[in-house]
């Protein structure tokens, strides 16, 4: 029995046009979560968030649980509470990271132990804990802990590793604890092996969760790996579930993955490169640092209807990047962003209108030529948002 | 004849309460500018500084003059264009700084010509190309370049140094194009010395300027003399004018110039200490890196209006600062301007009211107990400005 619900609105082809309520507000799908690693989406205040369009942000367990620490932000009344942010929060289980540690973690059957980034301290990661942790955060959505397996990997080792994850996601789920408009989502596993992806999907299936992730991907495997493979397992799970791409992707990656039937996406790509004078625009991405933006009164791109475009040209994002300043970071952090949640705004209106595919050919198309006509616009805004105000 | 208009619009002892007309709009002071030294308030939108009440900004010549250029500036429209700050702007003038590098620059009657501190290229200052690289930037209120004397000095080098200054001032103002709403500040020096101050500020009011600044204070001499200077040069200059103290100050070094007749003030410390973990509230400064603040759920002060303190609680901010996130830096430094500007609206308010030596009184008071009841309220708010909106 699922505690949150999906209402799929609309599809086209396998693309879906969904909404997802939550305790914190719906979320209309297709859409992208900013990274909030430590409790904030770097260089964003809430309001700056939420006028870009952001419906649902996601935070890092580990990170948190290291600083400050889970049961200092439970004191606190809360991840929402704490960083300001009341809509939907989705947590990932902390795997990611910690597997990413290599030398500095240690599994076994029952969990992970492993040392912090911040000060060498030994933690420990079991199902049960990771749980704890998200529910302690007061997570929307908890993801169940996993290992998100390497690239490349052998078919044994990917199966064995994935065996593992479903008996974590089976402990994950009994110890989570049911409450209306919060949910646990499971994670497929299986690397590029399309049987063992089979395999994951229909024992969580078995299981049962509200939503379903497919993970371990975009780890080196190539956008057509990564996109065939999302496809199939994709086609394998519930219509009535959300599914979650996770750490995807590029723009190109994310009209991919709607097309062949996802839901929902995270990725630090934007805000990463917002900090590092990367500009995303419809027709590729600006490296603001390069000397020929120096005198373009231009903005990034003169269609966006990001205050950031609104205000500022070429020259002075060049300037502020140029002399190393936090307002460059903040300004193409806040583009980029807009810029992702404008691209989802426009599928869900594109799959609402039968116009998926048509979109997507365009959207390659503008990217190749510069064609800088509007896009279509949404029938059903998100709502429940702070209206752009700066 | 003057080409900024000037209007005394009260006075309380020798505090004076006015509001200056500018091409960019009208400033009612007393009034602090936050300073903007690279075309950015650093960590700030145009939005967030014109919520925090900010009427007029500085911004630095020099800083300007090497990185982007001016002419670059001019190409893009002038400085208010480029940083999107449709409001006034006052450019000091680039000696201060030439002044501060010390054995990279060399003084000579006709101006300075120094080394520049971003990649060793050589420039050159005299009075004449400091206007007009102010009026390249499109300054409402430019500055004449001067000599800013260190701390201590004999009198015999101050008066030496200031008749220098005075000659170019002249210079500066012969240099300046008027243009209705636009206008040029001469710069009393003098160290310490009552004579030379005297000397300086009739001198300089023969020659006839919009505005008067106090310059060569804050450099070491303490806030007695500081004061005690500031009140004599303030009563020596005409009443019809705004007076402009360079580079102050803390909460009480406002109050105290704000009771001996300042109407302008500029000052980096609300701003730097918002990047490094210091909160200025009515009760002191805060360090929030400070563990004590780590699990503390109030705001820095629970009477401020600001954004920040209505949504953010001291352990989050504890938490940005250990983490060093950017939002750090943006949610301190937002706070911090807002504490200043409520402070001058407080002291505007008491003007009117002729409250300001009870005013000035409680302010010492509260700031010992922590009494936190509010302050007064201005009958004549900044105008023309975007009202809070995140």
């Amino acid at each position: 029995m699922s505690v949150v619900r999906f209402d799929l609105l609309a599809t086209d082809g396998a693309a879906r046009r969904g909404r997802l309520h939550t305790a914190h507000g719906a979320i209309e799908t297709p859409a992208f979560m900013p990274v909030g690693t430590a409790a904030t989406v770097k260089a964003m205040t809430p309001a700056m968030l939420s006028a870009s369009g952001a419906q649902i942000i996601l935070a890092n367990t580990y990170h948190l649980m290291l600083r400050p620490g889970a049961e200092r932000i439970a004191r606190q009344g809360g991840l929402h509470r704490f960083m300001a942010w009341p809509g939907p929060i989705l947590t990932d289980s902390g795997g990611y990271q910690v597997m990413s540690l290599a030398e500095r973690r240690t599994l076994d059957e029952d969990g992970v132990t492993f040392a912090s980034h911040l000060d060498g301290s030994r933690h420990r990661l079991t199902p049960e804990r990771a749980t704890e942790i998200q529910e302690l955060l007061d997570a929307t959505i908890a993801m169940v802990l996993d290992e998100c397996t390497p690239w490349p990997i052998a078919e044994d080792a990917a199966a064995a590793s994935m065996r593992r994850s479903l008996r974590w996601a089976a402990r994950s789920k009994a110890a989570f604890c049911e409450r209306p408009g919060y949910g646990l989502f499971g994670i497929v596993q299986g690397s590029v092996f399309p049987e063992l992806r089979a395999e994951s999907a229909a024992a969580l299936i078995a299981t049962g969760f509200d939503g379903y992730a497919i993970g371990g991907l975009a780890v080196g495997e190539g956008q057509a790996l990564m996109l065939e493979t999302t496809g199939l397992t994709a086609a394998a799970l519930p219509a009535d579930r959300p599914r979650y791409l996770m750490g995807v992707g590029k723009p190109e990656d994310l009209v991919g993955a709607v097309l062949r039937g996802v839901d929902l996406f995270d990725c630090v790509l934007p805000t990463r490169s917002g900090r590092t004078a990367q500009a995303w625009t419809r027709f590729g991405p600006l490296n603001l640092r390069n000397a020929r933006h120096a005198d373009d009164p231009r903005p990034l791109d003169p269609a966006c209807a990001c205050p950031v475009c609104a205000l500022h040209a070429r020259a002075y994002l060049h300037h502020l990047a140029r002399a190393g300043e936090i307002l460059g970071a903040m300004l193409l952090t806040w583009h980029n962003l807009h810029y992702y949640q404008a691209l989802m705004a426009a599928l869900r209106a594109a799959i609402e209108q039968g116009g998926l595919a048509a979109l997507a050919h365009r959207l390659a198309t503008e990217r190749a030529t510069g064609d800088l006509a509007p896009w279509p616009l949404e029938d059903h805004p998100p709502t429940g948002l702070t209206p752009p105000t700066d």
